[in-house]
């Protein structure tokens, strides 16, 4: 054991209350990255992590790329392996908003069953403060030793949650500058509320974004109600035709490539299988919706998705309105797996909604962000076994490997830079990111801090 | 010939100035029914209503009701016949916004054509600039022989545009007040630019609006996606199934009770017959939507329909948010024909929905206003033979008898008080009635109004 450790694990719990001061500071800035009015906030929030990171030893900076800035910073050491941390300061939207108990931007902290207090916030588990439990445990090293057992670099993006458009750019143009032995991501869940977890497979992601017109402009029914087509109909109808009966999805070539057995690396404890009971249920849902013939884990991480994420037009307020729209409008996501290829998978889902337009009804697609590739990662790297044992210690029970269902651009940005990629991190499946009432349990605020005081020893 | 008329048209022809002056001040109020925000501006638009009518001989005021209120003004005559003119002050909402070239509310005057001048603004042709044909004869008959030749009470009511929920039990509480030997509406279109018409025959409407609820609340796809259900994805299924590749609606007992024929007085000129180049193309279509086998006339005037005129969930703003939603929504109206019964076609279409939900999936009706039935009148009546021979001095064309796929609840609560209705109007079919950039023709306006002043005196 690293002879300062017990004095360092000491200082994150006499420090406690100061930390959650400043993760509530950070998150009381609404850095939405996805709205353009949020612009200046994403730059407040980036500077104030760059303000952070300097108290706390790191040489850093606030880089500005085409897109939301960068926050890079170095705590250099001397012959000590160099890791980089990533995360993001960027956040979802807030909508609906009406569905808040407390409001987004005011952290506000509650208990939420008995002796078990988490804070509220957007973005408080998505990512800020998982951001914070690793420069917290920075800060704590510092504190007792001076400095970090590591030499780190932080690379802490504000674009993560439209997709990191401009990370991969970023990592090229400054490769000498970010070369590493390994990097650490703190992103991710953990298994349950006590059994830490790092993730070893994420699924790959592509947006679009489409736009049917039909007349010019917006009809009265009473006039042209039979005879003028309904882009509102139209879309309705190719949503529609996306999932067969089976739940599966039927774009031709949207399954192409697909490699079997992703989660190889991946011992599923009978105690993490996902059922309706413990998955669903909690969120008001008891049948899994996806495809026929797969378990709910092999649904959600396995097997690629198509959701409809977004779907407007016509009169949507108050009241009623007898229209017949000009337009109608979606936006779609796909979640990927291995050997899928983005674009071609973009390119058969925009083949699908033309092949299925009618007379009269023209589509625009407006996505032009490149998607993101799935990552597999082999699980039993020594650089894992370490990190897994660090947690063990942590948490008292063994680090379970996980496959994802979500996406990371910037570990698959990473790993095609030939960096071993570690993800591990601390919020859990029901903190509601991207959903209202968005939390972080105040246990894995602290123990998460406490994991990476043991990971970096563990790492030295 | 009534020997006043030559000079009463002529005050028309020379306070024109002030006529649309006056129509433009009311045109400023923004009496949007529909949205609450607007309920001060309805009230507003009322009195400015009742003022004026009062400034044209009317002993007018404002009532009002359990929804917005109704301007009537009586004009008492001795020994004259009674009639009834019926208008409504409100006016659709603005939405889309952008697309207007003017503000909706601030009246301007444009160029359409060479040597064609027209009105713009949210209500100028529905209906404010039709009511003010009528107010604005009055005022002419008052100014040249200090009375109306008839006995008129005017009925102009604020809740049109949403079903004019009020009105019905209004004219059952003043019954005794409200009695006529026919009632004038003027809320109905032109054959054509040159071609007066009368219309005979209306179809009636009923609006529902749907929620759909599947998760408690909106999820990450990256965790959920597959495995649970898609509320945007369900709602799209039920929209696409409503009709068949033929055009035709497929809820049970849509089509219960029609009426063939009902069109039976209606002699369709081969000039106003409807084409995809005279009807579809200037609203840049090319291909009747409806249902195969019927012509664009039918479709719209004879046919039922249904159009989702709203539909919205998930994440409608800027950039992309990968969310599952947790509800769906759409608003619905449908365009009936003679025989077929409000109530019953919306229970049908309820069931239709309901019989649709998987597992997980709930919905919730909003809509409780009841619907309006069709309306087919005779055409050959003395009252109608009166007013055709008007229209035709006025226009130098014969007036024609329209069917009308539009809806206008006033006119059935009329007729099923028994009194005689006849629906003349001056708007044209491309007017942009409940779309950006309404207009109204100047010489609709002004013919209009000279219109009814031959009108008024043919039938006294």
């Amino acid at each position: 054991m690293h002879r300062h450790l017990p004095d360092v694990l000491q200082a994150v719990d006499d420090g406690m209350a100061q930390s959650i001061e400043r993760l509530s500071d950070w998150l009381r800035i609404p850095s939405i990255s996805a709205l353009t009015a949020h612009a200046d906030d994403c730059q407040s929030a980036a500077h104030w992590l760059a303000t952070a990171a300097r108290d706390t030893g790191f040489d850093a900076d606030v880089r500005q790329t085409t897109g939301l800035p960068i926050v890079v910073g170095r705590a250099h050491k001397d012959g000590a392996p160099r890791a980089i941390f990533y995360g993001h300061y960027d956040v979802q939207p807030v909508d609906p908003i009406d569905e808040w108990l407390s409001p987004p931007f005011e952290p506000s902290i509650r208990e939420i069953e008995p002796n078990r207090l988490a804070l509220f916030a957007r973005g408080v588990s998505d990512d800020k403060g998982q951001v914070m439990t690793f420069i917290e445990a920075c800060r704590a090293w510092k504190a007792i030793t001076g400095s970090l057992p590591l030499d780190v670099t932080i690379v802490i993006e504000g674009e993560e949650e439209v997709g990191s458009p401009s990370l991969a750019p970023f990592l090229d143009a400054h490769r000498g500058e970010l070369e590493a032995d390994f990097v650490l991501i703190c992103d991710t869940d953990m298994a349950s509320r006590d059994v830490p977890a790092i993730t070893t497979s994420l699924r790959g992601l592509i947006h679009d974004e489409l736009t049917l017109t039909c007349a010019r402009c917006d009809l009265h029914s009473g006039v042209y109600g039979n005879a003028a087509r309904n882009p509102l109909h139209v879309l309705s109808a190719i949503i529609a035709a996306i999932h067969d009966e089976t739940g599966a999805i039927t774009i031709p070539g949207f399954y192409d490539g697909m490699q079997a057995d992703v989660n190889g690396d991946v011992s599923i404890d009978a105690a993490l299988e996902l059922t309706a009971e413990n998955f669903l249920h909690p969120v008001g849902l008891t049948i899994p919706a996806g495809e026929h013939g797969y378990s709910l884990l092999s649904q959600t991480t396995e097997r690629p998705s198509l959701d409809i994420n977004g779907l407007w037009g016509g009169y949507c307020g108050e009241g009623a309105k007898t229209v017949i729209p000009s337009q109608a409008h979606a936006k779609v996501s796909m979640r990927l797996v291995p050997g899928q290829n983005p674009s071609a998978v973009q390119a058969a889902f925009r083949a699908f909604v033309r092949a299925r337009l009618p007379a009269d009804c023209s589509v625009r697609f407006a996505e032009t962000r490149r998607g993101t590739a799935a990552l597999a990662l082999q699980g039993d790297t020594p650089l894992i076994k370490a990190v897994k044992q660090a947690l063990a210690d942590e948490w008292g029970n063994d680090a379970v490997l996980l496959a994802s269902g979500g996406s990371i651009p910037a570990a698959s940005s990473f790993a095609e830079l030939g960096m071993p990629v570690v993800m591990t991190g601390f919020s859990l499946t029901d903190d509601g990111q991207h959903s209202p009432n968005e939390k972080f349990d105040l246990q894995s605020f602290h123990r998460g801090i406490r994991s990476w005081v043991r990971v970096l020893a563990a790492l030295a």
